[in-house]
């Protein structure tokens, strides 16, 4: 049984303050629990309705688990639909940025799906780190851990004020605009930092100064008239194309 | 001033029962108003709260534009934020779809920001149709009229059977699975259906017995342990590939 006092820090998860004040997120579902338990996060305590998925998970002490009724998981649930298998995980400290290979860079990307699948694009195209403006939605929010479908557990975030970042990191920036080069005539670079901007404003001004290739997704067709593409698709081709083979 | 019984009408169109009934859909924002004006679309009525906004408009009729107070549109808004310009149009009748080019075919997407977001990459890319299968969310949903920007102003859309359409098209079908022929290595092609599947099960087992090439996006990194991309990221990924110079 859960008492109300446990019901309610649970659900209180959903606020960022919360999450930043008890040092913990919430993960849902049994395939997303599993992925988060066989990754360095740290598990504070499972909830389940069922034996059957409790046992299907890796090892978990005895302490740290915990049968609940359905009910009770709809009630802690942030999902329309609840899962059978919820998790308590600690948020870990940050860990330094590696100063190579090719690290995504979000300047206020807004949008938790937006951001849990561009955190499940990074995972594909085996890009290990992030690094986030300090405006950006946070990675452990209910809805963006959803959307990652347990690749948050295998990608390195970090939040930081970008321009010092930025000022400091010795790579090649490159940033997608709507005017820039075509991004199927570039280099091969296997060291550099991909600069993705807001989904209404795109890169803020200050951080456009840091970026030395200004790059553009060229539009087909006879129109043109899209007036531009969802940022999570942009970094799908983007990525693509830092990455496929030439 | 808006009866009791048009707001009530206008709600009911987030149903797709009453979309159907009535054979129109509404299209919310300025932006999106516009563009759908300077379409094919036929306008039934705009609403809006300030002329200032109508005047920024393609020349609409008198009598097919109505202006309400910023409650009202509140009323009958879809959005969180209820946007100054609310246009109501006619679903079109379904063209003919034309067999040459590259089509996109989707296999049951059920999630709305999914088919909208296919439907603003269709656009990118100039591809002008995209036949979904009859379990396909309705593209005049709002929350897909919505995602697409604009777009589903621009790309003719069709439900229909699958397999009957695949059987009679004679151009080669691409299907993207897990496992299948890398999608850098495919030959060129200028004709094609790209059949994307659903969400959870991807391509059915139906339709996928007419795919003649089955196509997969490698994955990169160490562990390659995401289970799948989201199937708009896919569809990006792919259609770059169908487009991007060589």
């Amino acid at each position: 049984m859960l008492s109300k006092n446990q019901t309610k820090r649970i659900t209180s998860l959903k606020q960022k303050k919360y999450r930043q004040q008890e040092g913990v997120f919430v993960v849902e579902g049994l395939k997303s629990v599993t992925e988060f338990l066989k990754s360095s996060y740290e598990l504070e305590v499972v909830y389940y309705n069922n034996e059957e998925f409790i046992a299907d998970l890796e090892p978990v002490a005895k302490e740290q688990s915990v049968q609940i009724n359905s009910t009770e998981l709809e009630r802690i649930s942030f999902l329309t639909t609840a899962p059978q298998v919820l998790g308590v995980f600690k948020i870990p400290e940050e860990k330094l940025i590696l100063k190579n290979g090719i690290t995504v860079v979000l300047d206020d990307i807004r949008d938790p799906g937006n951001l849990g699948t561009i955190i499940r694009l990074c995972d594909w195209f085996g890009v290990s780190q992030l690094v986030c403006s300090l405006q950006t939605v946070d990675c452990y929010n209910p809805k963006v851990v959803q959307a990652t479908m347990g690749s948050l557990s295998r990608v390195g975030i970090q939040y930081t004020n970008l321009p010092s970042f930025l000022e400091e990191d010795k790579r090649p920036v490159f940033g997608t605009f709507l005017q820039g080069n075509s991004i199927y005539k570039m280099d091969r670079v296997t060291d550099a930092l991909i600069v993705m901007g807001n989904e209404a404003n795109g890169i803020s001004e200050r951080v456009a100064t840091y970026v030395d290739n200004r790059i553009t997704i060229p539009q087909f067709g006879v129109s043109k008239s899209t007036e531009s593409l969802n940022v999570a698709t942009a970094t799908a081709i983007c990525l693509n194309e830092f990455f496929r083979p030439r």
